[in-house]
């Protein structure tokens, strides 16, 4: 038998989806799961997003533009002219989710061998897109009593070799939910004019800010040759089915690169571009109602959290997750036990350990994601259980 | 300005687009372009898959299973089953077209650095999905003398190095429409086994077959561990925007492997999968009265085509793809004239030239691809169109 390739073995399976089996199993027990693990949304789709689909009355479902449809991409001028963010529509390339983005962009800007440097914990997926694209993602870490600030210019400049050719950002950031502030990306602005660096941002929960707004990289000047933007609709429409992001740049050579691996791939989903398009008409107040839904649940989340004895978390001020400290001796250990061995009034929680969002071994092993994706009430019944579990655990710390 | 990637520096245009603005203008000259250059079919999407999506009644346009749904899978057993290729819903991996399941099948089964053969002329974007993998494609050529037939067993042997981890490819083909038989199978068979590779087969044209049934590469036996099936509802179902297609196979640790890039880049588009799963149902006789059209279509162009003097053309049994030679200096060039200097009463021919389907430098100089995604009308005045510019262009080699 032929084997499989090494970069195949080394593909981390998807640390957020492993405890599956234990859920369902859970579920086939009796059990409620509340689902605090994943960062899909409860919000319902825009109704003028699903209708523009429904309402499409094409012949041909035909390959649409590589680049993406033009107006679709002319629409999209709007949106990010709203946030200050002048480009092009030809600067745009509209791409299947924020993942083939990402992908595109490292595959783009690196060699296979070279580093892209990344404040850890990060998004888990850059690891395998990385791999897919064979090259090293080098972390810088962040720590949980700085709120999961960016680390330190010093950190930054030590973590730099020659073969560094990136430094990747999600912001706000999945998993902390940190915002970068305009110093901090002044200083990653500084670190790319020093070291001829590409700037990797994901910001794909722009509109999720709570406490002031999100400093896009594209703000940053004399970084238009530096910037790649990475984008997508999944969690601003709640639409993350469609597979429809962005890859934005205004550095022509990496357009013309990126535009060669869209046309490889002959160009992205028809009607998810529809309903991207009909996003952007979505009047700005829709933001303010979910943007206030999802501010009650952090703070409600982060409030009976920090309640929790032992238990400690940063109030995030963007996108919708959080990492918490527990008072445990193994995040794996506990995010098992609690779906196989736990339940409090025939309910528990499906969580995210924090060691996979780590690259250094050894951290995040008392840290846990959550994504506050659910209601307040799912949320409130949520706390009741993960208080319980943590008086009971075995490898309880307290 | 940090420099894009070398990989991204080598990753070739698509040969099929780069004429488009040789078109444009062409157009915007007043004239009128049969495009015989791409494969989008003009056949209408079948009805039942357009208002499988217009009436999906979901609330959220949520991430489907990273796989593709469930119930799609357990169709698609139902489809390949009508093919007798009995398969598992658990050995069907959804991806985001057939590009998708290739850039999949490549990452999974080969090392960087190692060598996948394929019979040229061979469907372009290969080198690109190739070049995206870090895997180079090595080529075995076949000749339009022999109507594009599989090239011997000693010219596989002798192609085949220390590096060779897979065999691609494409049946039907694209380009050469060329329907490979059982016995060339079985030596693709042969092959495998003797040198322990992989057997990858692009299946997307499995119903345009004009003259006998595909052999698919999952009807061979003692096999399992090494065929990958890479497919896609684009051509079947005129559905080419919609980006949906699938890698099969019955290896259960490419399987894993694949899963996980498939995890990391979350799902396949959701509304894409729902016309996929519409599909299945439609009616076998849906393909007879599009067969007999392409049929048509074929022998009408393959007749004309022949019938031009210096014109060589085969007669392919599949797909909807010729390949021809013309009595010309240079197939770039004169796909270029055609469009920039020549009209016949106000008409010109978008073509794609030869020599972007073959690695073998020089090779394909004197001949174009056609796509017989026209209807016959179009064919007939494009083949005059054809005939008249072969009379004048300076090039000619007659």
């Amino acid at each position: 038998m032929p084997v499989v390739s090494q970069r195949g073995q080394q593909m981390p399976p998807s640390p957020i989806r492993k405890l599956v089996p234990f859920a369902e199993a859970a579920k086939k027990k009796g059990l409620r799961v509340y689902h605090l693990n994943i960062g899909q949304p409860d919000i319902v789709s825009p109704q003028p997003i699903l209708d523009a689909v429904r309402q499409s009355d094409f012949k041909i479902l035909e390959y649409s533009h590589s680049a993406g449809n033009e107006s679709y991409r002319r629409k999209l001028t709007d949106y990010y002219a709203r946030f200050n963010i002048p480009v092009q529509h030809d600067q745009i390339i509209v791409t299947t989710g924020g993942s083939e983005a990402i992908v595109f962009a490292l595959l783009a800007c690196l060699n296979p061998g070279e580093e892209v440097l990344v404040p850890e914990p990060f998004y888990a997926n850059y690891n395998g897109f990385a791999i897919q694209a064979g090259v090293h993602v080098r972390t810088v870490t962040s720590t949980i009593e700085d709120g999961f600030a960016l680390p330190s210019l010093a950190a930054f400049e030590k973590a730099i070799t020659p073969r560094t050719k990136a430094i990747m950002i999600c912001n706000p950031n999945n998993p902390t939910g940190y915002l970068y502030s305009r110093q901090e990306l002044e200083l990653l602005k500084q670190l790319c004019l020093q070291h001829n660096l590409f700037l990797l941002s994901d910001e794909a929960y722009r509109e999720f800010c709570y406490n002031g707004t999100q400093v896009s990289a594209l703000h940053l000047t004399d970084m238009d040759d530096k910037v790649v933007l990475m984008d997508t609709i999944s969690k601003r429409y709640s639409a993350c089915g469609g597979r429809i992001g962005a890859l934005v740049t205004r550095n022509q050579e990496v357009l013309d690169t990126v535009m060669k691996f869209a046309q490889a791939r002959l160009s992205p989903p028809t009607f998810a571009q529809i309903a991207g398009e009909a996003a952007v008409d979505m009047p700005m107040d829709y933001f303010d109602e979910i943007r206030m839904e999802y501010q009650h649940r952090r703070d409600l989340l982060v409030r009976m959290l920090n309640d929790i004895p032992g238990v400690y978390c940063p109030n995030p001020e963007g996108a919708f997750y959080v990492m918490a400290r527990f008072p445990i001796d193994d995040a794996d250990r506990f995010c098992q036990w609690i779906l196989e061995e736990f339940n409090y009034e025939g309910q528990t929680v499906m969580l995210s350990s924090g060691t996979g969002f780590y690259a250094t071994p050894g951290l995040g092993i008392n840290q846990v994601r959550m994504a506050y994706v659910l209601n307040q009430e799912a949320i409130t019944n949520a706390m009741h259980c993960l208080r319980h579990a943590l008086e009971v655990y075995p490898g309880s710390t307290l």
